[in-house]
């Protein structure tokens, strides 16, 4: 049987995975077939000797870039006629990664995924094949394959039967555009600090109240940029 | 001899450190010593013999807390008096990631990286041990762990020795406030497709210029964001 959600990771470090998505809630999930992944090494397919998979930028400049003939013949490879799955490239320069995308993600048949390495991936290649390049944030990395962790898990974790409790989800950040509210939990008091006295009075309706109130004082005061526009 | 820049990460799942950090650039840098790496249990700070670390939250609501005695007990046993280096928090109400942070990180003595899980840790370990909470991006984690992947590989590429070449990382997307340019490299044509002529002319004026202003177009396009304000 075919897992619902199918990842297929394409990278020159194919031993880095499932890496940490081999423990844990993914780990789990992948024992019990919620989600496969296969990661193929994009060096199978060099074509000479040395199994080069870049070459010197075109116009100069620092570092090597992926080359479009191999990164093409590595996809074309992973990816049969009709396969219906979004082709990702991890990459700086993408659509910064959203937990609406990754909703949609992990709602669709899974992802292809190409993880780029040295400066980049020959851009004729990104065009040609339709690459959807994603960033999971302002930062570089020294390669795709932790971003596509960062994906992966943040797409396994919303499939069916994955995550433990049937609510969890639902209140967290992002979805409902506020920064989640604070959390406290036994000792009530602890380094002579409290527990807000409302969490501890059985009023439901006071509760939700001062835990909106407090996602909306966070996000204001963390990340205005949510709350505008 | 200490390590230039050292790395303790507070976890339920130490298992799943250097994990990628292992390979490639951070792996060999481990190697060499431009970095070391400490993953800690905080499950070794539990007080009862099931080894607990979490409990139900105050108020109600789904999932587990992480307790706050606990979480400072495994806080204070990795940090002794004098430890100079930042304590962070993935957590995804954090301050955004940015490569400006990643390069004052990775200027100091390194971290302390505490990886939330279930819903959150209590709040009052947060305030009370000055954790300052980082999010890598706009989507939920099953837990901290990958983000730490994501902030240590970031920050360990720019540590003195490590890149190969002396110039990257200075044209790369974020640096300079844009987004890369696009790269190309041999073939010079496939599949129909050529590298643009100006980046084989020679002229490095005019590639210089062209590289400007497709960062810039790429840019406006991409991430309006990153032009405003």
């Amino acid at each position: 049987m075919t897992a619902p959600f199918r990842a297929t990771v394409l990278t020159l470090y194919p031993e880095m995975f499932p890496g940490p998505l081999g423990l844990s809630l993914a780990g789990r999930a992948l024992e019990t077939g919620a989600w496969s992944l296969e990661a193929r090494n994009i060096r199978d397919h060099a074509t000479d000797r040395h199994r080069t998979v870049d070459d010197t930028p075109a116009g100069g400049g620092p570092g090597m870039v992926m080359r479009a003939d191999i990164v093409a013949a590595a996809l074309d490879a992973a990816t049969p006629e009709g396969d219906a799955r979004p082709r990702l490239l991890m990459s700086p320069r993408g659509a910064p990664l959203t937990q609406a995308r990754v909703r949609t993600l992990a709602a669709g048949p899974g992802a292809v995924i190409l993880c780029g390495r040295f400066e980049g991936v020959d851009e004729r290649v990104i065009e040609a094949r339709g690459l959807e390049e994603v960033s999971i944030g302002d930062y570089v990395l020294s390669g795709g394959e932790i971003a596509a962790l960062v994906l992966l898990d943040a797409a396994v974790r919303l499939l069916p039967g994955v995550m433990g409790g049937a609510e969890s989800g639902t209140e967290e950040s992002f979805e409902n555009g506020l920064l989640e509210y604070p959390h406290y939990t036994r000792p009530r008091e602890w380094e002579g600090r409290a527990i807000p006295p409302v969490l501890l009075s059985g009023d439901h309706g006071a509760i939700a109240r001062w835990r909106r109130a407090e996602a909306e004082r966070i996000t204001r005061a963390r990340r205005p940029d949510m709350l505008g526009g």
